[in-house]
């Protein structure tokens, strides 16, 4: 993993944004390299899932045949959109202040150990920082009974490492930080969406937030979308866009940011087929990992335990990837796929059904009411065929295309031995990105700097560049101009030398084959074509 | 104007931010059709910018081949970024407060006339909202002076009508909501950027702010762009993203926005040959509009007067156009080109240089040291063939994606007249979106539902996916099919009829023209290929 962070830097895929100002942190930029890298993966799941979606064919495992459509919201929206989605209410982190420490910590984060000694009982415990919390937690231990280590076999530990949430008073807890017990608060909510405020009055009335889900901006459109064009359900609607959280704890590079941008879709479709499309989707957007070039064997499609699921979801399932910054047989998410089922458009509408038959419905205040006002505008589906009128049911496959683009790059560094150019076989770096997806499609390089062989390959470059984008170099031996593109992920070397000036053919070189073999020039477009799909 | 947002709604291509909630002021969603045209605005400004431009080629009027390369930074930066670049302390408006009618106004907004009656002199005032201000000055006055219209003669007016910012004293002035004079509070600075807090700990020091513009995540990266690739001076980096400016009085639909979309490159070059290279970008990017379909007799390129220009630029140049919601002869802004001089990498050194020998430097305070301290990281740039070190100096096109949305838009709207499925003539509303940018790059019908018509065209639709978004319709008369796709701006129309099951030819019907003639249904990739460019 250091090896392939330090690759991401030196070969310009990501930086940590504001670097020279000495970082943000859980904030990240994409350089040269990585602004085409995350650009195809998105445009790859876009011309997927949207633009290149056949809504007139059947497609295999799906019910039926379906249309698909895009949409691009706001990142600030009315602040009651977030009352009704439930995000002002729920989305938090539980938070417990120090006391002594002035430090801030997450309630489920700091880890502790009961233990006694010299006729005192204590939890002793370590911040989600700590690397070994074992060893921290028996220093603090020490420390706080006035023992020395040598000593440590007095300290009777009563039970395992077990969270802060297991306990309910915190008079005998000794924060992570702190000198003395009991300094710790009860725990308290801290909304993770970022606020700001409209206009020049900066009233509370003018608090807004910046979304943490591109999701609200389908539900709230759903009305316009059905009224201005003409799906019908079932039909899906996709959505780019950048989302915010105010994560405590960001890290593992840019797996979990503070600013990241998510490929969400809505899914809308009858009540009674909603099984079967969750089904549909779950496997479609497996699949789509595989086929963009992810190892079947790091992933996962994990099935949501009942406890696990929200009140309102029928299932949720979340496609993970074996990150190599987890520790051995753990996996972290790559996208969540959930059946909603009519939650969120009902919350946005105005509670008309009684939420006591229908405890999905929306959230409800002390009195059984809804807690907040929806919109108060009806968001049911007409069938103009069966004239039936319902509230569709979602299912809502979101990925992150932040975290795509790390698998992508995790499952694409590669050591392995490639002959220099005298032959001899080196260790070499290569990036083996899928072809749709590599930043660079193909690099042209002049055998040498001569016999008209740059002025052929800057033709060929020429060519090549109204369909892909091409990198031409003409500096230094070939090998190392080989080895520059290796690393940059370029699926595709093309040579011209000495015969190319003869027959008009050229070499293609594969990047993780290192097969070569020769084309017309003239067909390269077409080979080319063939080879990146 | 009315018309054309009255499309954009009912066709898909614009709706109100948060419109089921009342909507909010100054943001706007892209619906289906809306999404798909920004996105090939902004897909078709990188590949003519960055991925299809010629790297080694000199192009006209370029004083050199350059390199172009990109980016894609965060939203939220490192907030000392803000500080040194100067929008921390200068970026915001003048806002007066009414004591009276507790509303705010932009100081610069307010407008008035001196009047005269029974004695006494006030400033009468029109807020920014009002569409006649002349009329609701006098009426204004009127009400004051407790006379009638049919008295307005007796008003003795002192001048013509002039900016609140002409007024030293606002003893005399009457706000836009006020009854008595006096009520204004002197002007205050209001910052434009919107303000977020980052972390749990909210103090000042975790304050952090939306980005006003993208430029500034180029400028904070300049240094890893040129340590990890091997762009050398003079080159270009591009970036797309958004914006927010918490704009007073957001207006003209999608033209001044809160939230935002920017194309934005910064062009680093050699300080001597900067003034060629900022003709050359005021040159291209004004051709750029017109290539890509607007009118040059509703564009201009306006060169700033010294007046006008910032304190470090040797010049700026505005590409505007009228836009219709704009008084005749009036034009709004698509694109600046400033000539930025080194101010920016300067800024964001550490003020090395002596500032007093060097006023474009950075911002001082009131002993002369730069105000703000820069990031201390050296950002010149050492040109590795003359061994010349040097701070390049920029030039910056900056464009707005959702106003040149706009203005491709406002263009495109047409109505004239074309034959129904009679051959009657009748009024369509066509938008003449230029093929590269249109949602939809062609339609394919079969005439009838029967026959193998439908089979026949469905095969088309599929192989014309494979390369574009293209809609297959089989519903209604063909007329009216035309007049859907008219609307939504779809270049091509392609008919499956009779003839096409006797010889495997199809028509194709040109949106603009009417035209329609017939191709192999086998060539219509190449064929459009070629049409749609």
């Amino acid at each position: 993993m250091e090896k392939l962070v330090s690759l991401c830097k030196r070969r310009g895929f990501m930086f940590q944004s504001s670097e020279i100002y000495g970082g943000i942190n859980g904030f990240w930029d994409y350089g040269p390299l990585g602004v085409e890298l995350k650009r195809n993966i998105k445009d790859a799941w876009w011309r997927d899932m949207v633009t290149g979606h056949d809504d007139i064919a059947q497609l295999p495992g799906a019910p039926s045949p379906y249309e698909m459509t895009g949409l691009d919201c706001t990142i600030i929206m009315h602040p009651q959109v977030w009352k009704c989605s439930g995000h002002y209410d729920l989305f938090h982190d539980y938070m417990v202040d120090c006391r002594e420490s002035k430090k801030r910590y997450r309630h489920d984060q700091i880890q502790g150990r009961w233990v006694e000694a010299k006729g005192k009982k204590i939890f002793a415990t370590a911040g989600s920082d700590s690397e070994s919390p074992e060893a921290d937690i028996e220093r603090q231990a020490l420390k706080f009974f006035g023992m020395r280590s040598k000593n440590a076999d007095e300290l009777k530990w009563d039970g395992p490492l077990v969270s802060l949430t297991t306990v309910d008073d915190f008079e005998q807890v000794l924060g992570p930080d702190a000198k003395t017990p009991g300094t710790l608060t009860a725990p308290r909510e801290f909304n993770l969406m970022f606020k700001t405020t409209i206009g020049a009055l900066g009233g509370e009335a003018d608090t807004a937030f910046l979304r943490p889900e591109t999701a609200q901006g389908i539900f709230v459109n759903f009305k316009n979308v059905v009224d201005s064009s003409r799906v019908r359900v079932p039909f899906g609607i996709a959505q780019v866009g950048k989302s915010f959280r105010n994560e405590i704890t960001p890290r593992n590079f840019t797996f979990r940011s503070r600013e990241f941008e998510q490929m969400e879709i809505e899914f809308f479709c009858h009540p009674a087929s909603s099984p079967e499309w969750y089904t549909y989707w779950r496997e479609r957007r497996f699949q789509w990992y595989q086929d963009m070039g992810l190892d079947k064997r790091k992933l996962i499609l994990r099935e949501h335990t009942p406890e696990e699921l929200a009140h309102y979801s029928i299932g949720t399932a979340d496609i993970e990837y074996a990150f190599p910054f987890l520790p051995e047989g753990e996996y972290g998410e790559l996208e969540g796929i959930a059946h909603r089922g009519d939650f969120d458009l009902r919350s946005h509408m105005e509670g008309k059904l009684d939420p006591s038959t229908n405890p999905m419905t929306v959230e409800l205040n002390e009195e059984g009411k809804p807690k907040h006002r929806g919109s108060g505008k009806d968001l049911s589906y007409r069938d103009d065929i069966s004239g039936e009128r319902f509230v569709p049911h979602v299912i809502e496959p979101s990925a992150g295309a932040d975290r795509a683009t790390l698998a992508f790059l995790c499952e694409a560094f590669t050591e392995d031995e490639a002959p220099d150019d005298k032959g001899k076989m080196q260790t070499r770096t290569v990036m083996k990105l899928h072809p749709r997806i590599a930043p660079i499609k193909a690099a042209i390089f002049p055998l040498v700097k001569k016999d008209g062989m740059p002025e052929m390959a800057q033709d060929i470059y020429r060519t090549l560049k109204k369909s892909w984008n091409v990198f031409y170099d003409e500096k230094g031996a070939v090998g190392r101009r080989y080895r520059r593109q290796d690393e940059a992920g370029t699926p595709f070397c093309i040579t011209v030398d000495g015969e190319s000036m003869q027959d008009q053919t050229v070499t293609i070189r594969h990047r993780d084959s290192l097969d070569q073999w020769r084309v017309k020039a003239d067909d390269l477009t077409d080979e080319l074509r063939k080879l990146i799909g």
